[in-house]
């Protein structure tokens, strides 16, 4: 049995609460086991200026975390004066991973910026900045819909992840906390839709290798922990109307 | 009246929940008004480079606030690659209030970093950051206490902060939101500490001037509101043993 | 007495010498004992985006020093590719201290750019700045209203500053040198008008406090020392008739 | 057929040159296509600060694009001052990739510098900047055998990738060149060793998802083009005795 | 005799590939003894924007070295997110030479962006990048002038550039390699045109000085070499029409 | 007759005050024409990193301008983050310059910072920074000497520099100011010493070509008013004896 009691194939206790805070269009508090998670969605009425004039929207993704979410005190990243490569990999990673189940030619010359501010980490920051950042998606949308700028929710389904990796001494286990995830083989950061589809797959072996079946084992595992964050994910944002989802038809 | 009903001497409501993260020595969330600072002590055990071998003690302090803390989203300073002049003011002032308490000789060669995170602002984040930023330290140190790392609590006397102004409607006022600070003549800063004492004031005329009689009134207004804070601080931190505090003696 | 002969009420030898370079529209060299500052008003004739359309002018600031104006040379802020907190605190000092006593809505959409270049440091760099600065802008405004760019002096009233300081050996002092500053327990920069109406007080105790009747007497040390800063100003840029000026308004 | 008359599951002409500059101790110009990359591995005496004294080595890469490397001139990031997030997302791969295969224990306290340097692109310059980088490393390796500086081969098997993707037109595609990869819905990345285990897979959605059967297909193909991938490589490195290769043990 | 046989006033053999790479308007491979740069001519379709609405053309350069040109790997300029003040000054006069030689006010608005990307270094670098980027730029060109976008060749004479030098052991020698450079009192880069006029003649004793009989002789080198040089050139561009060239006058 | 009533080969009035701030180790402010540059010479005694250990000293200069030396105002270089082209080529000069005329054996393991800080520009910063800085860095080697801490002045002979330049109205003249050098057709910087050998030549067509003959009339001016410059400097730092000079001997 994993160091918390868990079974290899049981997510940590998830909470999310809403409008955690009171300025931004959607913000939520996801709490994942001990990480913490600020999660805010900001409506902007214009986009970058790559995009501009095509009538189409864009979101976009930071992630940051506080020095003492940690256990051994970090260099804020404004201090050093530079984006390290580690938050420009998962800030990128969240706003794909937000970019593939929103239709953006719905929302209009808008940019969605999500924040992702980790206050307490112990392992799958990024997922779970993943699966609370949508829950703050849908509420600036719904925001949106009562003030009237936009028509209706421009998401095409749910959208959630987590982590699996195989452990030299458990095997293959979900949802892994920091001392699991240090000390694991491979480790795996998944993101899937409502309906089972991926979004994302990120494999990697730090220093170590990993077979077809042990990839197939790593997947069920995954696709068994997002079907409980939906689940979870629907009881917050509550029923909303999805337009027709689409597979990968830009 | 003020807009949230207030008399001009009255605090915003003020609550400080200890021991709110994990991970840092002390950690506390204060909650002024609709201001919220996360504030966290951590102890290092060594001093930077400029205070090696001298067998004394540093606080340095470290303030930030997420992209949504305000209305309209700002720009992370870690993007744009610089620390703001209003940031760094304000970090200094944090760490030479919470060096005006400390016994720094007491502590031997270790740095205390304050980390005042900001995720909800509605005025006087800088005051709430001291106060709260106080009573992380103390908690900190109860903590290094306790695990023998420092032998007696090196705190010589309580403090807090407010700010205090004045506004064309309602004259000299007590704590300022973020409504009032923005239309304020004159603002002011007051760091003051468990024995009447001042530490810091800084007192400011945006595009005006302020009397003799007009600044001996804000001083006893911040007065009154840094004793109603203390008296507060004193029931979160509970007893404690000060050491004999000294006035303007280094 | 004071090392160099002084006594605590005492200024030291201040001497302004204006058109100091020839190519600002105001430029002065102030010597306040061994402190000599350069300081420069440049006027532009655009404002800052975020004041663009109303019709208003501005005042900004910057402050820096030569690596050798201070005993042990300094490593240039443009070589470490970022400027200081202190300096940062510095400038956006200078430039709040002009903004009070000017009538921007007089200047219309211009920009007036204070540069104060330390050349040799000896204490009270940041009071000699602002008093010089207020020199070269009125300088600056005169040729304005020369070239007719500007039809009246858009100054309301005169401006200097200095420091006060509480020191373990002398008791409240005036006007600081290096030796005393860096041994004073509390150090205060006080900037006021030609009405004896405070525009910034700036207190601080580094690892010490002031009580009430303490700050009495620095601020009436520190009255005395601008009122007589003012009368010098006023021989160098000669007779010109102030707008009424108006206190605590906007 | 696709646009340059290749099959779905072909690969496009590859070809290595090695010791393709001369102050390197392993260099390759690899050409994918009209990709063309040098890769270069440097063997530097020491280990990076957080690895010392654990008598180990380490593996680092680098990545960069010439400025017209492609059709249109990009922003040297030297110029700009800092390196983009696509740009330490892959040098975050490519180092990764590389230590999967290598024993560090073998060689002792010795930084390998992995510069990938992309002269010319047309898709897919991360997965021939491994294959590529692969062949650098043996080469710099075999040169340090033969100086005495390492006593036999530290590499545990052969390592290449390659990238396949599912576009609306083709279906499931090998090696896209960069006008199919810029117009595919998904995107995917996939490093293997020459025992056919997985070191890194990256499948990415933009604006759109897949599902588990186009996942296996897409892993399968990748499979057949890096095992032919291998297959040249070998021509090139000639043979040489592995070390016996472990699987996802540390 | 010198180290690699060559008499005091001979070049290292010279070579230039044209259409080295696919995307450059203009594209060469200059290779100088063992030292060779790409050099890449781009026309882009605007001036910045000091220049704009003057009808007139810009030239300017990059200039860097991939980090294993050399013999001990460099830190890549990217990764310190700054450039050193050698790589300025190289592009600079790489820039200056060739604006000297082209009629700016024959392109319209219109920049020739040259990369020079060192990818082995032995000596004589910048030199070698002026006298390929001019061929990169004649290529660039014609191009221009086959798609119609400028109506006949620009440019006003050929350009060579090369490295003459004091040696201890030799006297004055010819094209120096890195093994020359780095012994030598005196280093001159001397920059000529196509009628033996200077362009630029930068000449340098580093902890050295030289006398007006020795910069006679080594001025008498570099014409030599620079017209051989420009005889190799002219193979390679073939013939094109020279307007008129007009000596120092802008 | 220039604009300004001088000949073709007069030099502007060149004034030089020694001792012109207290803290430096030498201090002048040199004064050509209008402009106006402050040399400090600062003596430190260690030497950077990679000369440590060779027993040897070390000259490095930094070369500034106040924002407004000019008639527009520049940005600050520290404000911009980075220092320019321009900027690095200037300090890489005067150190090269100052570093040709000392026995950098006979001072130790010193390094001699040079700063040139210009307060007036009018043309010829660079060249009266060399000059000014001369004599700087020779009352610093005074004091070093009466201090004790080194034994014997160490420069081996004077140095002073100027620039010439091919003016079309003009022909070639002396010392050029701002509107001459920024009218000329070649601009060139030399540095000589004291018994008439170069140090530096630059010489630059801009837009335009020089050749052998202009060269020799250019030379002659230089070494002209070099002559003139070195009289002059040798009545302010009076008579020292110098060690014997060495001609190109490193």
């Amino acid at each position: 049995m994993r160091h918390d009691g868990r079974n290899n194939n049981e997510l940590r206790p998830v909470h999310i609460e809403p409008n955690f805070t009171i300025h931004p269009e959607g913000s939520v508090l996801i709490t994942v086991g001990q990480t913490k998670v600020i999660c805010n969605a900001s409506i902007e009425d214009r986009v970058p200026p790559f995009m501009r004039g095509q009538g189409k929207g864009w979101i976009t993704a930071e992630y940051a975390m506080l020095p003492r979410a940690t256990q051994q005190r970090n260099i804020r990243e404004s201090s050093k004066g530079k984006v390290s490569g580690r938050t420009m990999e998962i800030q990128r990673l969240i706003g794909r991973a937000l970019r593939s189940v929103v239709d953006l030619d719905a929302i209009g010359e808008k940019t969605v910026w999500i924040d992702c501010d980790v206050i307490q980490a112990d392992g799958g920051t990024r997922t779970a900045s993943i699966t609370g950042a949508f829950v703050a998606t849908v509420l600036a949308f719904k925001k949106a819909i009562e003030k009237g700028s936009i028509s209706k929710m421009p998401v095409k389904t749910f959208l959630a992840a987590t982590s699996v990796g195989l452990h030299h001494k458990h095997g293959a286990i979900l949802d892994l906390c920091y001392e699991e995830d240090s000390t694991a083989e491979v480790d795996m950061n998944i993101v899937m839709t409502g309906e089972g589809k991926f979004v994302e797959i990120q494999g990697t072996g730090e220093e170590a290798t990993f077979s077809e079946e042990e990839l197939a084992e790593l997947l069920a595992l995954g696709k068994k922990g997002i079907e409980e964050l939906i689940d979870y994910q629907k009881k917050i944002v509550g029923a909303f109307t999805l337009p027709d989802s689409r597979s990968h038809s830009k």
